[in-house]
């Protein structure tokens, strides 16, 4: 059922890093590609064979894992031979991994590995929906029963889901890089589904139930179940795009719970200035509360100003933060090299 | 990229468990579903709208998760709005979850649930790939690091991946029911990726290397990792179709380290009564050896013949088993029930 038992090969990732996507769509009259490698609205087409088989060769493309899916006759989908996706809340697409000389800390190397648990908690703020969180917890976790970790809650964009961060972002990779070369405190890294109203409706209420979701039914059911160092100096809260707005906001809103904060091309609120004003008014208060802000976002994103805006507006206010503007676009690409970067500054002066 | 933003809804549930499924395809000429609760080969036709919406209403479906895919134009591909998929090797597919009355066994209820992790585990047998194995830990595992757990091994199917048995199968739900009612022992279950030769070329080494993958890389690995009560009579074996047949072989192959087997609807060898002579002209050693030998299958099922012969054999060799033939297709509803009567008959005598 749905199978394609035929030997179609794709992706085919070539040494030199070029790619060759394939479909076997004999009655289609156009083929094109996107990829996340590729700004907004820009798509290759592919050409067909004798055999109704439509193809590309692209690149080279950046070592990492990208996604991409195929528009046939205007319908978008998935690439139908490759089982790797990347699942979305709606129009779920492909992954092609193009690997790197295997020294890049997303990559899997050989360094003892964290487990990421899916743990499905039973949420009142979702009308008891059972729903699922990915947990990553460090290599040591299972070693010593005694210690504790501190913990980072990671959101991830529109349209993504729980999975987005270790399929595509490869977290937990880069959590076992990092604390294997000891540039990282070893952490629990908490990953939910943030879309907490059905994606596809009215997102105007989504980021206030996910924080209803994430502080009464995650936060407390993670924080007992896994040994969690206790106190906010302990908690940090990021997330990318639309999770990076979530992230602002739940955060900021919260300085009783976290004190680090993470935005990656982060969907920052426009009214960032009034919405968070006591907080600005207050940098001696503020900057003795937020050990670290970071902001990272790609000169090429849509979101850049957004980053820049919320720079500006800190900076102005003498609030203590980290702006990383990159180049590129809105893509995993940049989200793993962000994260590598924020993490190895979390929880340093820990207590 | 690859995202519908409309407002379309697929698939869409009724509770008299009618079931709508829906795609935009305003150029096709044709689109049909296929599910998993219809005989092999049978579609069922959609029809399209002044919107260029096709769809089509079927059921009243059974209560419980069912797969299905829609084919535009000769191309199979999964609900495009849908964000439930059943991965698979080729071809993925989506899910539908039909609820029933909540008292089922795999459903998510309100009981104690173990975690399952995601374990990536570094495989010498596959040329050093790095491979995703799922592991279920039952709700007490964490709480006395002291306690040792008996284990199973669960393999999925041809075409299916170590995602299957969760997203699909419930295991985890499963075993978390069954263990608040103390119908079962708690025990882990490990769930590894199955094909070991990539799936759509040739497979006839596949159940080698994909031994060699069990016993030699995920085996040691994870029974070091986890705290696995020692010894065979705490070790059991079990697949479905394709991992049925994995099961036998590998299993009755290596009693001196299960012992229990359980064949859901299994791609049982067709020399079985042959393969293994020695075991069968052995009755009392073999059954001294093996606590349980479980096969079930539904009459419906292509493959029942494979399992009604495994069981006569077994029969006329006065090796104990138990055979439960159920009505039925070759689908994870009654994989589901299959793995509800088996699990309660292991590890029952313990150490």
């Amino acid at each position: 059922m749905g199978q394609q038992a035929d030997n179609l090969v794709s992706p085919q990732v070539q040494a030199d890093r070029h790619v060759t996507f394939r479909i076997r769509a004999p009655k289609a009259s156009e083929v094109t590609l996107t990829g996340d490698w590729m700004p907004q609205r820009e798509v290759q087409k592919l050409s067909k064979d004798e055999n109704g088989v439509w193809s590309v060769t692209v690149g080279p493309l950046a070592a990492g894992t990208a996604i991409y899916s195929f528009t046939v006759d205007g319908v978008a989908m998935a690439d139908l031979v490759n089982p790797k996706m990347k699942l979305r809340a709606r129009g779920s697409a492909s992954l092609v991994n193009v690997p790197g000389d295997g020294t890049e800390l997303w990559a899997a190397r050989d360094v003892p590995h964290g487990n990421v648990e899916l743990n499905w908690i039973p949420s009142k703020a979702l009308n008891g929906e059972t729903r699922e969180v990915r947990v990553y917890t460090p290599p040591s976790y299972d070693k010593d029963a005694a210690k504790t970790y501190p913990i980072l809650y990671l959101f991830h964009g529109s349209n993504d889901t729980a999975a987005g961060w270790t399929d595509v972002g490869h977290a937990h990779y880069i959590l076992d890089n990092l604390i294997a070369q000891s540039k990282a405190v070893p952490m629990i890294v908490v990953m939910p589904f943030g879309h907490a109203v059905p994606f596809g409706g009215p997102q105007q209420n989504n980021t206030k139930v996910f924080e209803q979701y994430l502080l009464e039914d995650v936060l407390p059911v993670i924080e007992k179940q896994y040994r969690v160092t206790p106190g906010r100096e302990n908690r940090a809260i990021a997330g990318l795009s639309m999770g990076g707005g979530q992230a602002v906001q739940i955060g900021l809103s919260h300085l009783n719970l976290f004190s680090a904060l993470g935005v990656f091309s982060g969907a920052v609120p426009g009214d960032f200035s009034t919405r968070f004003k006591s907080l600005l008014e207050d940098p001696a208060g503020t900057n003795a509360k937020l050990k670290l802000i970071w902001i990272g976002c790609g000169k090429q994103d849509s979101l850049f100003s957004r980053s820049q805006q919320m720079a500006d507006t800190l900076e102005a206010h003498k609030i203590n933060h980290v702006f990383a503007p990159s180049e590129g676009l809105h893509n995993y690409a940049n989200w793993r090299l962000y994260l590598c970067e924020m993490v190895p500054l979390l929880f340093r002066d820990g207590k």
